[in-house]
Order: C-alpha cells, then structure tokens, then sequence
C-alpha cells in the first residue's frame, strides 16, 4: 500500500500529495492540464500521461476532480480506472460529486475486483496545506480501515460514515449547514449597514455568542476588507448545493432554506459572479 | 452609582441582579409576580411595589422585560420610570425590544432630566448566570462610560454601538444571523436522518469544519437526545425576527431568508410550539 496514484492536481489535490509524499507515499500524478503538475514533479512526484498509465501499477488510485461529470470521467470507460486499476486496489473519490454516482462507482469497482471508498473532505486549501482536513468516508468499513493511514497523512478529523455514498451525503449536511448559515452572516451584515451601526464593532459584538460561527468568522473580517476574492468559489457552491436539491427531492424533502440560498447564488452568477468566494452572497443585498 | 432599582425578575433578571448585589451595589426590585423574587429578596434585594417606588430613590434603574409593550407600559405614564426617576439617574432597558422604541424612550429621558441607554444582551440564562453575557450598548458615549462598571458586573464582552437604538439594531444583527444558522444546521439534520446518517459521527464530523457554529453546538446534541425544551423560546425568537423584518422593511431591505424562517416558526407557533426551543425548528421537516 505505498503507491498511490492521484489525478486531478489543482489547489486542493497539489498540497495533499504532498502531505502523502512527506508521509513516505511514492505519487503518480495526472492532471488535464499538464502545467499544474510542475512543480509537484519537480519535488518527486511521477507524472504519467493518461489516467490509464497512472492507475496501472497502484495500489490506491486517488481523485479529486472538479464535477460529478468529470468523476465520471475519469471512473468509467476503456480508458478509466476501473478498467485499467489492478484488481485490489483501492480507488477513493474525494471529489464532493453525487451520492448515487459514489454508489454506483462502488458497484461497478467491486465488479471489477476492486475495492472504493467515497471521501469528501472538509477544510478548504489551509486544511490540505495544513494536513488537517476532515476527511468523510464511506463504503465498507474494512476498506475504510485499511486505508486510515493515507487518510491520516492528509487530514485530522476522518470519520466512517457507514455505506458508500454516504461519506458525500456527509459532505452535502455539510454544505446544507453552511448555506443557512453565510446567508444568516450577510442579511445580518446587510442590515447592519442599512441601519447604519459600525460593522466591525457589530461583528467584535456578536461573533462570540450564540450567532458565531466559522462562517460569520470567514465572510464578516473578509467583506469588511472588500475581499470577495474565493476562498471557496459560488460555482463550486452551486454545483454542491444543486446535488443537496436533487438528492433531497430523491427522499421528498423540502429544504426551503437551502433552495432560497441557492436560487440567490444562481442570480449572482448569471450576473458574472461565479468565480467570487461565497461570501460575495452579500452582493445579492445591494 | 451605587442604588440600582431593577424591574423584570425572570430567568435572566434574577442572574443579572445576583451579580449586581455581589459587585456591591444595593439592588431594589419590582417585578409584575411578585413571587418570583422571593428567593433574591432573601438574598438581600429590596422588593418594592411599583415601578413608581422602585425608582424613585435610584441612581440607575434596568429593565429586562418581555415584549416592547412591557417596556413601553413601564417606561411611559404617570406611573412609569421616565415620570418617577430622580433628575439625572440613568435608565437602561436591556429587554430585546425595538430600536425605534428605544430611541423614543431616550428622547423622552432626555425630557426629563434623565440618561437613556439600551442595552440588549446575548449569551443567554448561562452568560446570565456566570456573568459572562455580552452587551450591546446604544445612546451617549458619556452614559456608557458612566455606566461601564455596572455592565462590568454582569457581562464580558461589552461594546457601544452608537447612538440610541444602536444597541437594539446589534442585537437584532444577532437574532438575524441565528436564524439563518439554526435553519441551515436543521435542514443539515433533516437531510442527514432522511438518508439514512448515523447523525451524531455526521455531527462530529462536521461540526469542527466551515459549518461549524454555537447553533450547530446548541441545536445538534440537544435534538438528538430529544430534548426540545427552550434554552431560548420560539416564541421569544419570533419576536425578535417579527422587529428585525419591520426594522428592515422600515430601511427597504428584503431580507428573504429571515422572512423564511419567521414563517417556519410562526407555523410552529401556531401547532401550539411555541414554548419549545428554537431547536425544534427540527419539526417542521417532519
């Protein structure tokens, strides 16, 4: 369990392989863009050409992508991991993409002989840098077991959330949570304006009781400053919010919050606004 | 500074006043029950029977009562604070209750020779108990400073907003991003338990990331053990969310979440749940 292939090195992926190089891991890299691997083969990871070359000779294939589409991408198909991992690896999607599409990935790897987990992580580029993201896992516990110290390398708080899928289902209550709550931080920043109070002052105020929270402690500080440079992007937060709407209609339940703060990110970026952090939703309120 | 005449012996009053007494100062009571200030008589408050003779000999008198037509009924009239406190003693009315009322009320002090300040708090029957609350001070910064050691004696983390009513608009800044909070971390629970989570790793999972918040810390463990009971009433928080949507509305800003959730809540209210906590948001996704 020491060769690890990774696809999809962007600002996430980059600093997690690196947290697996320092933890002793030997890392095949693949990237759609070649540029972006620079510098992490530079520092000793192996670059293949094809997904199918940088799966080949694995034992855990890694994939941290961009959306549900691209997941399946680069899962499915002659050309794909499951064709082309040997039989007995572990092949993890970190992604956060569909439940169904975790599922369903996990049916056709265990057809293949091979063993899937699906695990989203938590924490944004400071967590991968850092090593301390939480990592949400699920498939068959075994699985999770065996592959605890790779995650161990790149995060802190890793949790098995029981069957596959439900490492994103994790990931989407995750994302349910933050989309009251950033919401809640801009009408009250929004209002605070309107009425006049001096803001920083209303945040120095508030955000030690009962309405603090990471979020009001990412977006107030930022906001304040005029920063709506991403953290993390509305686009990315359009496309996990919209899997939350799918698969809450797939169970009948309403999430009138969440859909009321995805319609609001929706109308920011048809108005160009997508490669914002979400903390730009406070444009929605001038 | 040392004669502090107190109206509004709830939950809250009753802390706040103990903590008074311990600084130092003499502390003389009314309250519309009577019976309910039985035990801080014993432990060394003056009952008075008015509100007329609960102030008349003061330098400061506090209210913390229920609902704005409270703190109009003690403040206004022949036999209300403004008409019966000394020349020159400071009033603070540290109820949740309306900017526009609070700044009324120090127009009216102002009047009569006294000094206004609304002072709001947060942090709860706990920050009440500990003398931890924090704060939020609108009206003269003089009177604040005046005031600043009595504040000293029952909260942390004290701050002047500005001008009378300011500390009211804070407070509501509070309630606005709490209902956001608490409707994202409900949909989270209730989407969770819909597919089938094991709730409480799903919580620990998520609850030290970017979703994290004292909502989530507040809510979670509480409805998981099914204990609904009010650390603060819904029908409190409908209330104050009902002021934060007039006072929006007064400054023409559409704040279409919080009006979301004043809707949830109010249909609680009207299944007769409005003695519960506000984590029995919960029930709606029933």
């Amino acid at each position: 369990m020491k060769k690890i292939g990774f696809i999809g090195v962007g600002i996430m992926g980059k600093s997690m392989i690196r947290n697996l190089m320092k933890a002793g891991y030997e890392v095949a890299v693949y990237n759609r863009t070649k540029s972006k691997t620079d510098d992490i083969v530079s520092e000793g990871a192996i670059w293949r050409d094809t997904v199918k070359e940088c799966v080949a000779d694995r034992d855990v294939v890694i994939t941290i992508v961009g959306y549900p589409k691209d997941v399946e991408e680069v899962y499915f198909g002659e050309n794909g991991i499951i064709a082309n991992a040997p039989k007995g690896a572990y092949v993890i999607d970190m992604t956060t993409s569909s439940p169904r599409l975790a599922a369903r990935i996990y049916e056709e790897a265990k057809k293949a002989g091979l063993k899937s987990l699906d695990a989203p992580v938590t924490g944004g580029d400071t967590g991968a840098r850092e090593g301390t993201l939480s990592i949400l896992v699920g498939g068959d516990k075994e699985d999770y077991d065996a592959c605890l110290p790779i995650f161990e390398a790149m995060g802190k708080n890793i949790n098995y959330e029981g069957k596959a899928g439900n490492g994103q289902h994790t990931k989407l209550c995750n994302q349910i949570a933050i989309a009251g709550a950033i919401s809640g931080v801009c009408e009250a920043l929004a209002y605070g304006k309107a009425v006049g109070l001096d803001l920083q002052t209303m945040y120095d105020s508030i955000s030690t009781g009962a309405a603090g929270g990471a979020q009001m402690n990412m977006a107030i500080p930022r906001i304040l400053k005029g920063d709506l440079n991403p953290g993390f992007f509305i686009k990315h937060f359009i496309k996990d919010t919209r899997l939350a709407e799918e698969e809450s209609q797939a169970v009948d339940l309403d999430l009138g919050v969440l859909e009321y703060v995805l319609g609001m990110y929706k109308k920011l970026e048809a108005e160009g606004l997508g490669n914002l952090g979400t903390q730009a939703l406070i444009e929605y309120y001038k």
